[in-house]
């Protein structure tokens, strides 16, 4: 029993063409004109694209003795009904804890999923047993991603000793380090002064965590990872400054990978100065929303190819957890919602604008992400023998935003009120219909865990550059005696 | 009848994986394991890549009343014998000639052709006639791109104001222009002024041409393209002043695309001083050969993307034709071979060191240009349907190059004594075996010109975006009367 | 009989101290405490600097049958009463005509001077006549500067070849070239294209010069400056593009400076969008005003160093000849005043805000001109032996722009509303105070042409550096012969 | 009793002139033409200028139980012997140890000192006790400036933390805080990763600090003083990554200076190479030498201005001491000499060669950093009333700079064979002849401790700068309840 997608235009990451796509066993089986099949899709007026990955979610994370609020279940309800088949979430052991043990706390949430998924595994600490435990995670547990905080002092930070000497393990180990890159001790000293000056609301989380810490976080990050000898992916890259790091990087050759949010690609800096504390507080994320230029910045790396990625960081509190941060911005949980809202937001202010092309367009949501994870093309691509993960987008489907009739637990919706052209007709899971314009089919439990092998191409070849440019000893005879 | 590829590891730009390909009516007609068929090809222990494309040739190009010594005949040979299916020369009306009118000289030249061939258009002039002729070329003749001479004052040279002329036109045609980016007013004053000090040796010829010129002219190409609302292209982009203007670009989200040859990335200014006037003679081109901070440039701009294609500017003039140049430098023909020798010299300098991936290899000898010139994936991929353009690469191979058996006509070789690790064992034209390592099987006019349609993703995108962002009128009431 | 500023703070570009100044026959004769004379001036609570030099003025200027409305008498009385003691103005030959004859003619025009003056020379076309004419300016008229228009097609232009003949023949005399960096053909073009659909208000003005115009011709004069050996003074820097070509230039140690414009220091683009015709076409000047990314530039660059003067390019008309535009925005003549309103504007918006010290005001309001034109210590200075071109500055006078109560003959003011603290309690010209607070106490003809020689210590080591750097011949025997 | 120095031309940081100067008291009395007095030095054919300070130097600096080996009284001398009149050397507490205990042991070792001098005091740890003397060091000790560690982990380093501390602790005072900018927790890694490996000599000094992990720690401190809000003075900027971060910071507006040595602007990391283990360990400084292309830019922002001061970190070593290093480089002690050879060096290969004017040798050999450090014009300066300490320097002197007729107290010199043209004939310090050419005239203990005030007009401008744009709270009504 397949399913064929009728009468539509693929795009992919480097094609445009019309084609019907047969699937059969969760997998694409044939791709070609005329396909006949036992279900069929209508694709006609479409483009069917690989799904999105969103390769940055926060879904039913421990915060404050609570969680963020969704969870793998809507969380992923609300990816598919945006068209995106697949996220990619984090495992945070506590400082001192096993990686293994927390990867399986995080194995269990998952279990509820509706689409695939993968872990980031984080390295909040650093011993003997971290270091063994990272070649575990990485050769038993399929995961080649490790994440590292250089905010949030006190809590997941991680200092630059503890971030070479991980980096080096990935180096070792073929894996890619993640960094969220802001100066954590600025970041704990502008609050205090913050605080002290009494600038306690939701705008002052943008005042304590200005582009400068992240920039020269990032900057730090790169030089870090060249020094050990690996790329790099920099996670929500949200400023001209960090963006300008990156570049300067690449522009020496060095493998690193920045990340936009569609968030600080679409909304600005202008929603903490809003006079309702509860719109302010919604927006808080770390790092904040910036200003028109620093989008602009954004836009030019997605269509340059000095940014690779769009994403979200979706993780999403209710009005009410919010409230946590009355009276101290600090306490206000960091996170926004944006999983359900990612592709139509960059398909209208991306493609329809001409900012990105099409194809482009499926590069930043799916496929470059596949690649730097290493699962393509069994992800993000449209290939016979690919996961059929794949959307059915009608160009012409047109909705206003708006949570009241959202897939997110959340009470509110960042992007609320805003215009979006551009819809899936159709989600496909593994090749089953997950959502149909707003009928939501999603099946809770069907998604599965993805392993990811390590040792990508760009690893390997970074390997050989830096063996063939290390270090070589003089050779030298008649060496002094020591003075000491 | 069909041929089968067995045993080996395909590359493209974006995968890596084993597999048999079989060939029929000259395009690949099934990709697979364990394929059989009519003739065999073994490629145990090879890649399997599509076949290279260089986008920059001039053979048997008109000078001072003889013609470059490589003519499509001798030329294609020597690019299928280095793994190159296809190349791209051009034609080149004189100034006041019809565009149409010279189409048909290189039309007739290119019948001797081993191997697929297109051409871009050269706008050496500006008129009506140059207008209305630029559709023909486009919508007729099957040819999208436009070449622009910066240099060569009093000859090719076109000014500014003929640019942006006809950037504007390409823009409404959706055609791409191409540019040589020299400035050829300041090149002319300091060619003078180094004869009349008496630097008449081919190392003035260098002189004469700082990165400066070309970094200047590099900047204002982009300019005016981005004024008339075109991509640009800026074709052997050999040093970090050019380079720079393009990454400035396009971190502003402006598409331009920079082309290094092989030469610029392996060979080093030193050349010049050489005390032997022929050795020296035989590497002037232009731009000239840069120092090895503008190698490192380049290769930094393969790897991250600001640069996105390795061509050649193949150019052959004997010795005797380069002696022209005995006692002014200025007369030595400009131009050096590179054909044969591009593919092995960036396997081996790019991939064998790590600088590149083998993925990167193939997206700057084939896939990006084809891409650029919409070609792709006729050219350029190794999929179901394209045209079986390939070549079959054996990693051990290696030899080194010298011009005593090379397949280009001229009497010496640039890359003479280099060692290459990484050569064809098999190079097919259309499903055909010109090239079984040294056995030269090439067919005479077998070549087909390839026809090239406008309107790319990306240019159209570029027009959505100049649309949106277009001058608006302020709409006045109470305007005074004119003060004349 | 001497004159006595007592009780003021000296302010120059590198000191702050308490001290008299006493002045006779024009200059300073001592600085000192406790001194005493004849006139004695109260500069009690004030600061006493060097008074502002402005290097570009166009008073009457010649204009389609008219002339700029501040003639030498108005802009100087202007110019002094806003503590300005000195202009240099344009001497415009016509395509075709004599550099000499062009000089008697400003000769003429400035006898009504208040203040003192000087020249620069422009080059708007090239011959032996004005090869030869450059260094009777230089060695017999006391001029030093030659003006380069990249703008004004048909009109002053010059193109690349005429700039570097008329750079390299700078270089030879120790001349100094300035440059108005905006690619005329781009802009003819664009304001053709503009006109064709429509968009003749003054906000189209805007459109036809964008900072990419800007930016494109600056990178192009520095190179050139840079290949033909001389220093180089951008005029009317006005956008991140142009100054960034700057910036890229000086960090390679490249002798090129930037002058921005108060106007575009404190006035953004907006001002075209006022729906009042009048309003808007008043602003027109080239460079337009811009955004205020820009003008953080520009704020930068002169805390920096990157800029080093700020100047007015004050070019005054009235609506009445605004009006000669309507319908057409291509005729609206170019120009703004400002020369009034520098000072106070910079002081207002740069000193007591704290983005430049009392220091650096004086720095790029007066003394880095007065060394970049040779005039230093006569001018920009305060030293026994100077001119005693001198204001004392109240910081705590305050008025609101008004073209009102203004010395200019205008009837607007470009800063009309701007409230200004920091004003003029007295400006002395050659030790005459022309200004008393509101009293206007200028002598016409008062002013002197201030000769500046030639050969700056810059302009030295610059020609020193390209020695040691020059083009090497290579030596070769057995050189083959010719193959024509 | 007065001395007069005659027939001279004058040099300063901004004039060049013909004067005699009269000196009386230890200051200069009176300049001007045809001075007489007691004692008359001959200028002619010399160019009279401010005596050279150098800011950085470590004399009797204490290290593994010894000291270096110059100490104040050679240090001295030598200083003088080169043209250089003052040192500014670095109080260094241990951690923990008081601030004003340590300057005490610094004030007793500077009783020799042959010239004057002052001190830096670093902060090498953090608590209240430091934060508290920190306003005594500046203001009763006259020292306005804080050294900070980013590197020598273990030893001297601070944290981010610790320097946002001290930073802000330096706004508040108006002081300056300097950095030695290496990543410290990375070149520990690297250093035990040679090691490891077996790379123990010299040259894995260089290997352990590249340009990258300077180019970041210069970054970072700059965005740590940007957030304090005061200016930042990097020492040793060595290498284009770092010039780079500072540029980056300027261009923003931001105070940033650099300070390149120099040994880094005239010896290249071949030094280590050198097959002489001795050669090589005599080099080892932090950090390393650097290539051509790193010291082409050291020079560029000397003449453009984005570096401002160039100095020596003056430490000297016997080769005895250098090879307690022997079998392990990390042991090696890190210093070299060069307050002998800092003005010839940089006269011979800056002003000789054009690359430099004159002006730009005083102001960034002395005048520059006398404003920095709020001692002009005291000294830098040629004025009445400012200390005569002056260098009568005559451009015709030569030597070859060797270690056998050197004051240093060390047995080498890392100039050593280096011909220098450009030499004092006289030094004078506070108007006392030190050097009168090979002749040693310093008197032991003659020098005086120069207090200096805090405050300078660059700092307050930035306090100012700082308010005007510090974060607003938004006021809100209507806030919710907090939901804890």
């Amino acid at each position: 029993m397949t399913t064929v997608i009728k009468g539509g235009t693929i795009i992919t990451a480097d094609l445009t063409y019309k084609a019907d796509i047969e699937i059969g066993g969760g997998k694409i089986v044939e791709i070609g004109p005329n396909l006949s099949g036992g279900e069929v899709l209508d694709a006609s007026g479409c483009f069917i694209m690989p799904g999105g990955i969103d390769p940055h979610t926060h879904l039913e994370m421990p915060f404050m003795g609570t969680y963020s609020s969704d969870d793998f279940e809507s969380g992923t309800r609300a990816a598919l009904s945006g068209g995106t088949t697949m996220v990619v979430d984090f495992a945070l052991p506590s400082p001192g804890q096993s990686l293994l043990e927390a990867l399986t706390m995080w194995d269990n949430k998952s279990t509820r999923a509706n689409c695939d998924y993968s872990f980031h595994m984080a390295i909040t600490w650093w011993s003997e047993q971290v270091f063994n435990e990272m070649k575990t995670v990485v050769e038993d547990k399929g995961i080649n991603t490790f994440k590292h905080f250089m905010a949030y002092k006190g809590a997941l930070m991680v200092d630059d000793d503890e971030m070479y000497s991980s980096f080096r393990r990935c180096a070792e180990l073929g894996a890619l380090p993640l960094v969220h890159a802001e100066n954590g001790d600025v970041v704990a000293q502008l609050q205090a002064k913050l605080i002290a000056e009494g600038n306690n609301g939701p705008e002052a989380h943008a005042y304590s965590r200005p582009p400068e810490v992240e920039g020269e976080a990032t900057n730090r990050a790169i030089m870090i990872a060249d020094m050990a000898g690996c790329p790099v992916y920099i996670v929500h890259t949200s400023c001209e400054q960090a963006h300008e790091a990156i570049r300067r990087a690449r522009q020496k050759g060095i493998r690193a990978y920045g990340e936009p949010l569609i968030q600080h690609l679409t909304l600005d800096e202008s929603e903490y100065f809003n006079k309702d504390w509860d719109h302010a507080a919604r927006r808080v994320m770390s790092p904040p929303f910036r200003n028109k230029q620093h989008q602009d910045s954004l836009w030019a790396g997605l269509a340059s190819g000095s940014l690779q990625v769009v994403a979200t960081d979706h993780c999403a509190f209710t009005t009410d957890q919010k409230r946590f941060g009355v009276g101290d911005f600090t306490k206000i949980p960091n996170g926004t919602g944006g999983l359900e809202d990612r592709m139509p937001m960059l398909w209208t202010y991306g493609v329809n604008t001409g900012r990105l092309t099409m194809n482009e367009f499926v590069a930043v949501t799916s496929t470059n992400i596949a690649k730097i994870l290493n699962i393509y093309p069994k992800k993000g691509a449209i290939l016979v023998g690919a996961d059929a993960d794949l959307v059915v987008w009608d160009p012409k489907r047109a909705k206003t935003i708006t949570s009241k009739n959202q897939q997110s637990a959340i009470d509110y919706n960042v992007f609320e009120g805003k215009q979006v052209t551009g819809l899936p007709r159709y989600t496909l899971t593994r090749g089953v219909v997950a959502i149909e314009e707003d009928i939501i089919k999603t099946q809770e439990g069907h998604g599965e865990f993805v392993k990811r092998e390590p040792v990508t191409a760009v690893s390997k070849a970074l390997s050989t550059w830096k063996e063939v440019t290390a270090p070589r000893k003089v050779e030298r005879t008649g060496i002094p005696a020591s003075g000491v």
